[in-house]
């Protein structure tokens, strides 16, 4: 089928609509630079990201049972704090220091992208993330999302296959009705893998200074695009 | 908790957000009456409606797997069209019609109630619509959701158990912190029993003139409202 037959787009949400890494680590500084912590905060925030896929990857394989996102970054954050040298937070603060994944900042063309892409596309979350931190982000973020699916809804991490099969079967939609949307090329690949269209968003910035990898769109996707703006144009809305 | 405790409303949809049974026989007017048929169509609308609980009753006590909503109203419709003295409709055209229950009319009140809720609330569907059923109605009336949740991702028809506390739970949210919205008695009745807090909006012509059930509140729930609007105006918003 071709790129017209596409009814549904679904979004990676970590890196391809916000920019996790400059929130996190105004979250981390706002939270814990009052109680007299001098840190390298995006370096904090690195780190605590550094733990999300080798945490993701005891699910995957099986090693324990489905586990939400903000509980694998809640564990991530209970080790990280020692290694900053950071004691003393009460369960209270730990909670809202772990929901900073929850506040996230949208790029600054996110919100305009989105809003023209609505109009001919249903939108919809394909994130690692779980639902109450997709609600709760688009909420911060006046994200317009249609609907919140992906791991948790289909108790798969990407980028097992049954993440995406289940998102398109919760659409009602053949996987080449879909075009899944990131910033990330394995996402990307893993996605075409289940028959799903495919768009790169490039985000130079995701990792800041240290971006090594998916500075660009290293196979031939269907569309490449350098904002959700230009994948609006691209895309005819 | 009180009510200023609560976080998320959760939507019963068919007959409290939406009017299906006009809708229903308009879409069936308009696709079946150019084809020679003349029948009273909110008949036609009523008798569809009437195998829905039985439908659902097989899935709940196992007597067949779990089956989407649009399966069950499809195998109901293929029930209903002889006893209309209606065939030869392609298979297309069955699920057109079929599909005429994502093209339902919101309530007049219903956008503008659920913009208002939406700037206090999280706002998710807890109906037995499954998910693209939901989605593709949202698009078609506007109704600015913020999840869509309920029976498919739960996996459980209403008024089981299971569909309220898997709701509370994707959204991360203790039940208190749930207010279940329904122009029904015995759904805010099964929600209540779960730890809801609960809203009956009346709908007295969700049946039009045969409405002979839920014509009032017949607890005493938490907030009795006429429409989303008085609803919004109750809860603040």
């Amino acid at each position: 089928m071709a790129i017209s037959d596409v009814k549904a787009l679904t979004f990676d949400v970590f890196g391809t609509v916000v920019n996790w890494r400059d929130s996190i680590a105004r979250e981390a500084k706002a939270i814990l630079g009052p109680k007299g912590y001098d840190k390298d905060w995006h370096d904090f925030a690195d780190r605590w990201r550094a733990r999300y896929q080798p945490a993701m990857a005891k699910v995957r394989n099986g090693e324990r049972p489905w586990t939400r996102l903000d509980d694998l970054h809640r564990e991530n954050l209970l080790e990280l704090l020692p290694e900053f040298g950071i004691s003393g937070l009460s369960e209270a603060e730990i909670d809202h220091l772990n929901r900073a994944w929850h506040r996230l900042d949208p790029w600054p063309d996110t919100v305009e992208g989105l809003t023209r892409l609505k109009r001919k596309y249903v939108l919809a979350t394909l994130s690692n993330g779980n639902v109450s931190l997709m609600v709760n982000m688009a909420k911060y973020g006046g994200l317009p999302w249609d609907a919140i699916l992906g791991a948790e809804v289909a108790r798969a991490y990407k980028p097992q296959p049954e993440a995406y099969d289940r998102t398109a079967q919760f659409l009602d939609l053949k996987p080449v009705q879909c075009m899944m949307v990131a910033a990330h090329n394995g996402d990307l690949l893993a996605a075409r893998g289940r028959g799903f269209h495919t768009a790169f968003v490039s985000r130079p910035q995701e990792h800041g200074p240290n971006k090594t990898r998916d500075i660009r769109a290293e196979h031939d996707f269907d569309v490449v695009a350098d904002s959700f703006i230009d994948l609006a144009a691209k895309l005819g809305c």
